[in-house]
């Protein structure tokens, strides 16, 4: 059973049920997730060992979450405890044409966005694994996580991991694309696979393009940033979002060979995690050796049936998605 | 007030809600149903005297569901009480694009599919009643249930009940469609009204039909079974399932009348029962000498409106779906 | 910060949870409104003083609705408090092609419904306030109420606060349309402001029109009511409702300037007080002095919006509201 | 199976979960209830046939509140459908030491106050029955109901049924003690058994007693009462309450033999109800021909239990309650 | 009407239910409460007009408290908004001889506890009040907050609003007792009316006594209290603590005068806030000039009251109070 | 980290919440639980590696079950997925004077039920273990289970596995005492420890005491228990009931050093495996090399704080119970 490793932030969710606002309600429902967390989650169901590096308090809050995770199927042997708090957020569903709402708590206070390069012992973290995920919030939320970042996929390299690196911007935590630009070069040099979208390579990369189609600058840009970045395989989506549906197609570069995805419309449960899944759908495409075609119609099917399911973190298991991919809509299985 | 009854299996339903999974939730909420229950619910609100002839545990779960049973307007005085267990299904609810899944509990082992022929007192059970409902899943159950559902049959036959028979065939409960197909053939002898599909035609009667269009094949057999069964009345719908809701067509043969509605498009809220509210739609219109073409409108129209409401059971009453049927969509009704 | 009073009774709302009739449920939902609480709720979050004249019991159920609006940033201070009851009303909500149904408690016994015009003292009520708001359904519940309702709207318009006027009739309540005639005209005589329908036109006032085009027939009434009853500003909305959604168009006269919102079609989260949420933006847009078709827009937009968040008093502010204007869909804001 | 009528009211309980306010929470528990349900569901569940005779709105509140009480167990053939509104009580639950509150809706309006004496077919309604049962409630309620109340008990009388009154004097129903005396002697006069307290004697019927003692009181009064009014059968209970639970103690006396049961120290759950569940269990104890000392020990049993079920309506059996009497307590049963 | 400011932090409560841990539940129930907010929300409920001063994040959750914090009844037009975060607490209440567990978020981040002096308007805030109220909690978290505190204190006092002061010790928000003193020295200087325990004075005030026994400890430092500092009134409570509930006492030493209260012995729905209750009966006592006994009376009921009521804020009024006070436990109030 | 195995069935429990009746509800709250997975979830949060031998069903409810017992920390590696079926119970919980009430499902059928000896690959299960634990609900279930469990302990034992023993027998699973014997005579063979009853010994064993007193039978069983069976450690614990509250008290004999805990007298959240906590005390005393007094202390205080925590299985880390027991009762820790 191979193992996957991903390093991230483990947060608390706490969401107004049936589109009330915290105004008006009195319950929330919580869970945990992130995004490496959420990368895991869909691997786990897969049927690889994962483990998550992160940091959690030595609270009540750690232990619920270590539980979560656990639940998921992630491996919590490699989560550092201590200090006191977690980041958390609160969701405010949206229904139709209104837009959900985010509202965070202090996550750059957290035990994880605190925690230092030396908390991690490499040798015990690295050891027995085959693949390591990064995702661009760890690299926005504290100069230190960043350099934990860096330095982990660093050691992960040298000692022949495969390190994939989903870029995944956040406007709000960079003061600017130009104080991000050098980070994300780093972790692309580092990486041996990416997820990335035609925006990061415009505004982080700062790239041109002669195309104004976002496929045709998909197709443009994916292979320029495998050369550039001497990157095996660079993976994307597009999304286009209405209030009744949201439209996605991926496309995947893997050993040169540039494809896409049929295109999905479906209408969406929960929207959170599903870039995740196709993360984690690439991941697992690349791991079984599947081909290009094979892969990127995977990772789409995986993040379009994850809007489907409640909450961040994927979990459907492979057969659950290559069933849907394979038989066209049953509506009750009995 | 004409008394109707129907024999089958009254089951629990255990849902889990807000789309959730059962790794995901902590809650559940449950009923209990079963076909033979939602046939006579339906009829009971249009203002039939009902009464289901089942057997429940005598124990605390076969109280719970009587007590179900009655507040839904059926008579229980004919459900046996012995034994230990009852039939379950948990309910996953599928959303958009993702399937809803049912996992079963032993229900071979219940109360009602181990109860034998010599239970059941004729005499008794049949007494005072116009009409007798089966379906195909009380067929498919057990080797005794088998016995008692044809022994039933024929026993209301000649004391002059009608007798229905909803096809309604469970692949996972048939070893194969041979097994199936002289219980059916005995069942459509034994009945005066039956509700049918294409596909159970052709299945399990192993019949062959020129037509590819399901319509046309439906038009095709619906005769075929009246003559060849001597049926004075055979109904059925064609449905097809897509992500945004469902489309429902009724087709009825009576008396020689071939007759079917107009078709519908709807969304779905609780997709469970919708075949038996059809069935209960159909029934009515026999009782209430309705033509077939006010039989099937009316059928049709309970159908498309039990797809709406919460849970297997219909609910609602003749007044309530008549000025359903009679007005265009109105918003609210206050 | 201007004031804006509103007279009106305050109802109790139970709401059965998750589509489900009250057959079927245990639980309830519930909160407190009414139409002259919506109107000033809205206008609450854009930033006016608002205070609700009204009357509720002496008794827990008065705190707890005096609680709830307070909540809602209203001025509670000329409520009075008094007598037993309180009028309520039971909400089962449709889906899909199914009707939402309302059940009404007895609330002509209502504290408010009992009140009598020597309660409310007017230097009081109306001292420090620029607008006062009114609405039709006041006007039918009982002849004591329609007696305060002129009442204070004479005395306001004596004092030199704008009235404004929501026609919102309920044909249950009057027992014909004669009988409601004099009462309408009577209140559009007082008013400066009125929202009216085309169907209001026909049948309230019993006018004609060649048209049989509804914004056409919006187009020629609203202009005759401008001028017959000396009102600076007549609003009004076409709406037209489906399964999947409504369709909705404003329409604003005002000092002789006529135009029309853009057409919108949107799922509904929960239809009642999205008119209210209409009047108060039209109240906006007078006391704001935004042109005729600034306020038309943004009392559509307001109206829009509200029938996607729960509950029938608008919750959205001026920010909020306006941002969706300008943007076009976004799916999270985080 | 003997057949017991009740006439009574049918209420809507409203209930705060969790020991809140009304200002506290945003939801409500329902269920329906009135003493003379409480009783038959109590002598349902002991195996007797129960009918109500109440009158419920033709509404879809009277819809719930007859689906619940078949649910009961209870038939509602009886059960006048018409009117528009039925009594409800909004439930605040104490804890430890403050007392829960009840908030009244306005009862007196109801479907059921407002029915008329002419509404009632004696010859259906009583037909069949071997007992009637009536409360003090009802005779309080409305002149109407009042007049509804001897004519029925008087009827009844005259064909032969066992009646039976508890007294359950309500202060805030009557405007005096006095007002009551005329009509509570009327139907003790009618009575063949009765439920009373020391309390109804001394302040209802204005006796004197020169016992102080609450138990010596009763022992004083019950034979006066059974002589007075030439009821075989005379009983009541002595309840203390503090925050940690509550006394009780029950007399009975039956055809001159007067016995009291030993007194119960116990939490409690849930009190509405309790008063009925005791008088339920007498019942039962005189259509069983259980000697005095039996049906006092039953009927204090029952009313205990009562006390710790959820819910107005005493649910448990016969063998429930007597495996409770007969053992120790018992953890748990599996 | 009587207008008593307070001074404090609002925090968001996040509670699990039904005695269920972290890990277990997926629930959370929430309110907004702090100490400052309690003593308003009693005082409130007893007829004055309440002013919050306090900073609110100028977000979802500020709106949300502002809302709750309005349904209290206190006005909220003197908090500030600005900044991104509010305090929080999850609750997981213990049960029988478990005891609760409280984990907070980084408080010392939130927006009131990083609000600087100069965001404070004096004038403003000051206007037209008659008391104001401080509590220990305020003066631990952090340096600007406490300089906050004591400048609003003077500046107060100066302005001839009374002035209170609830010591109010939380040992873990400072790193000793001897960093505590002087400033407790300070507002027990400022103040004209504290609440203090036996435990304050041995441990913050360093004072000695030969006293062993707590009461006598309490009868030995009030005087002294009173004297040294110049307080006009000087409260507190000995409170003793079991799995099955509380003992509580009260001191009040008014104007030379000592009293206490009975003793109370109760069972404990939701401990937090009470001690707040406490504070806000002695102002109340204050304000109505009752006499020393009267005020320990009152203020001792409406503690052991709300120990009884869900949540931190005290919601119970004076006649609530006060009928509790004087009769006997009622059962059911209807 | 040492490693402790059990094994035993995972049963679904599904609580009907607030003290109502499976009539009465419509909600249900679920878990997973056993004895074995009880046993290990105390020792998981005393820092044990602790793995489950037992078998689900290949479906989603073994898929929940799966997830649940790795959030509670067991690692589910040697769980075996086949077969349809998993036990479950219904829990109608008591209050007061009313007990609890279990209803089983067919758990004879169920995967763990129907498995078979040679499914269990001992070198892989058994590998790496230090302890396995088994009790005695597994020897009565099935005569396969029955012997799956004496091949595990034989096979344990013979490669130097510690082997504990839970006797817990269930009288409602076994057809008698004398068919019970020889197993537990086997299994109490292969035992280096066991938890065991006095009525156990007086029962299964059929052992004779001159003793009345449950104490002192005890105290005369333990040490012929030890010596006749070869055990080094002999526990139990006596237990009485009442309403209000359990009395607890242990008794361990170790290395023939016999010694018993103080007497607990408690209110009681959740009884249900409160037993196995106390198991799970007994073997980390064991492991720890505790003292027989430190042993039984902590056992008991294990299993009394159980009683006081929602669920089955043991939540409290050994930092917990061992605060608890040092320090007095803390009403809540912040």
């Amino acid at each position: 059973m191979r193992s996957v490793l991903a390093f991230g932030e483990v947060m608390m969710r706490l969401e107004v049920p049936a589109y009330a606002t915290l105004e008006q309600s009195r319950t929330l429902h919580y869970l945990f997730s992130g995004s490496g967390v959420n990368v895991l989650s869909g691997l786990s169901k897969y049927g690889y060992s994962t483990r998550l590096i992160s940091k959690l308090p030595a609270n009540r809050l750690g232990d619920a979450a270590q539980a979560y995770l656990r639940g998921l199927g992630l491996s919590t042997s490699s989560i550092l405890r201590g200090g006191e708090f977690m980041g958390m957020y609160f969701l405010e569903s949206g229904f139709g044409v209104r837009s959900s709402k985010v509202t965070y708590t202090n996550r750059k206070e957290s035990a994880f966005c605190q925690s230092q390069l030396e908390e991690y012992e490499m040798d015990v973290l690295l050891a027995g694994a085959n693949w390591i995920h990064f995702c661009g919030i760890s690299l926005a939320v504290t100069p230190n996580v960043r350099e934990i970042v860096v330095a982990l996929a660093a050691e992960a390299k040298k000692r022949g991991l495969t390190v994939s690196f989903d870029c995944n911007f956040r406007p709000k935590l960079w003061d600017s694309y130009a104080e991000a630009k050098p980070w994300y070069e780093k972790m692309l040099s580092l990486a041996d696979v990416c997820m990335i979208s035609e925006q990061d390579a415009i505004h982080i990369l700062n790239w041109e393009t002669k195309e104004t189609d976002r496929e045709k600058q998909m197709q443009d840009f994916l292979p320029k940033i495998s050369e550039t970045f001497n990157l095996s395989v660079v993976a994307g989506t597009i999304r286009e979002v209405a209030p009744d549906g949201h439209f996605l197609k991926g496309f995947v570069l893997k050993n040169g060979d540039m494809t896409c995805s049929k295109s999905y419309r479906f209408p969406v449960l929960d929207r959170i995690g599903a870039g995740d899944a196709f993360a984690g759908g690439v991941i697992h495409g690349v791991l079984e050796n599947l081909s290009s075609q094979e892969t990127v119609n995977f990772a789409v099917a995986a993040s379009v049936y994850a809007h489907t399911t409640y909450g961040d973190s994927p979990i459907a298991g492979l057969k659950e998605i290559q069933e849907w991919m394979e038989s066209s809509f049953r509506e009750i299985e009995r």
